[in-house]
């Protein structure tokens, strides 16, 4: 059934002309790797095919399209495209300032993983199974009857290793290690990605870690913690935002912690906040109190407030979530005892 | 060829009654992940078989053994084995309390993936294609005829993610890929292996962090850096030694650095030495002219002297040793330019 509709998809795709490529706003490895990938498979086909972006390439990816061959901001780059394509976009709302242009397309697709996903275009291809939307660009381009070169496997791969903590994550299968299999034999620069993705760390950003963790609370006797970076303290060490990524597993790899949060003071008053939990806590339900989304064990909100007052609404919520998932566990073993 | 050889293994395996395994000094995830599922599978054959080790099983490998069920202390479990066998041992050195009970087995073979490797038992099988020598393993039980089980599985897979800081280093094969893909199959409990070796970390061990950091030091341009732990660091921070284990990584991954070193102060006058290189450095080179050995991008030595005399020299040993590369390279550019 899946692979009928991705078949159908592969089709459309070879009947268009032009195509723009919608990845998510705050752009990842996935979103960006995925829509690298399928944009020079379109190219391949004859396609006139670009992606359109709204926000900067974080530095770490800034090799998967180093002479700016596919990415552009310019929405008039293609009037009225054939097709509006959202990459590894669960909500509209993750295409702030390119709604309209995404909706302007004459036909549109909606390609991800994210079980949040709000069905939002024309056809909606949703694979939760998935452990990062690559793997879905891995099997449509193979259906597109492209033969998969070292560029497009380097955009999957790239995709695949940051969705799953290189394949760490519980989201990681044995699909996605014979995805990877198969992108070795393709041929890619594995020692480059890995350096850029890995081992371009700036002293700052260890000095920004250490200001982060000296300031760190353990909540819930050492079952949660929380943690925070301000403008303030970016401006101390010389770090920027973007280097305190790794800081909510490094939270959520603690000894004895369900639930992690980190709140990123952006501007004055929005407070971007990540959530991760280590077993049994669903961390998506704490991001929709909040009007945000994501996995059950990586989901993400942003709260129009001080730092200080998210830190009391999000500590709240997680304190709440664990006792009823303390509550719920204790009537469990009440129930086996019987 | 290689296969035959390890045929042959398996037949004598198969032929033995009693082996004795051998995993190297200072555990790992491929020396007890290895021995554990060879273990496991010469049992399942009816042999009596034993892990005979000699320093303690880190905490994060704990769970391998849980139950003590294959590793032992006692030399005398198995007074005459058919068979002595290491496993990724690259040097009979590194059986410092062993080395005459390994000697003592009516036969002797050595299974490992270390190029340096000294071949000082009767059969040595050294694959050095291999990410793990558990990867060696893997073919090995299956030429033994038995069937994998998750016990095996979770050994072997334990083995590859941590010789392959999950699967990105770049000893990581197709084959690596392919085989945990296999290992998913049998399954494994991947949370469960995540969250021992990955997400049990110590409060202690992010201060122990802050405080290395805090003394790094650059060296050569910024082209190497040197960083130590002593015992009174770790007294201050209540941090155990193994707690220090993710530094080396930290210190290669800083942007423009090519080698890294870490000191570690075991004992008065017994210093560790962990060293990495990013892309052209071969930091074997280094440490063999201590007596140590290893790979291009990961060895290790030990000295016999201060933290402080320690740094000094190896100091001098990465600055010559990147002098010495510079040179390469530009007489390299010379010749291309005639």
């Amino acid at each position: 059934m899946k692979r009928t509709i991705l078949k159908e998809i592969a089709n459309k795709l070879k009947e268009s002309k032009t195509a723009l490529l919608y990845p998510h706003v705050v752009l990842d490895g996935d979103t960006l790797g995925s829509s690298i990938a399928l944009c020079v498979a379109l190219r391949k086909l004859g396609k006139t095919a670009h992606i359109l972006i709204e926000d900067e390439i974080p530095s770490y990816l800034r090799f998967l399209d180093l002479n700016n061959d596919y990415c552009t901001y310019d929405q008039h780059i293609i009037d009225e495209p054939d097709l509006s394509i959202a990459i590894d976009c669960s909500d509209i709302k993750r295409l702030p300032l390119r709604r309209e242009k995404f909706l302007s397309g004459k036909s549109s697709i909606n390609l991800d993983h994210h079980k949040t996903n709000q069905l939002f275009a024309d056809i909606n291809y949703i694979d939760e199974d998935a452990s990062a939307t690559s793997e879905i660009i891995f099997n449509l381009v193979k259906l597109m009857d492209v033969k998969l070169d070292s560029e497009i496997a380097e955009g999957i791969y790239t995709a695949i290793i940051t969705d799953t903590g290189n394949f760490q994550y519980t989201n990681t299968t044995k699909t996605t290690h014979l995805i990877a299999a198969e992108l070795f034999d393709i041929g890619i620069d594995m020692e480059k990605i890995s350096i850029e993705i890995y081992q371009k760390v700036r002293i700052e950003q260890i000095k920004i870690s250490g200001e982060i963790f000296g300031n760190m609370e353990m909540l819930f006797n050492g079952k949660a913690n929380i943690a925070f970076v301000n403008q303030e303290m970016l401006k101390k060490t010389g770090a920027l935002m973007e280097e305190t990524e790794g800081v909510i597993s490094t939270l959520r790899n603690i000894i004895g912690v369900e639930i992690s949060a980190f709140l990123k003071e952006k501007h004055n008053n929005e407070i971007k906040v990540g959530l991760r939990s280590k077993t049994y806590g669903d961390v998506s339900v704490i991001a929709q109190k909040f009007g945000g989304g994501g996995h059950q064990k990586a989901a993400g909100c942003t709260l129009n407030t001080t730092i200080e007052e998210a830190k009391k609404l999000i500590t709240a919520e997680i304190i709440a979530h664990l006792e009823e998932a303390e509550k719920r566990v204790k009537k469990t073993e009440k129930q086996h005892k019987i």
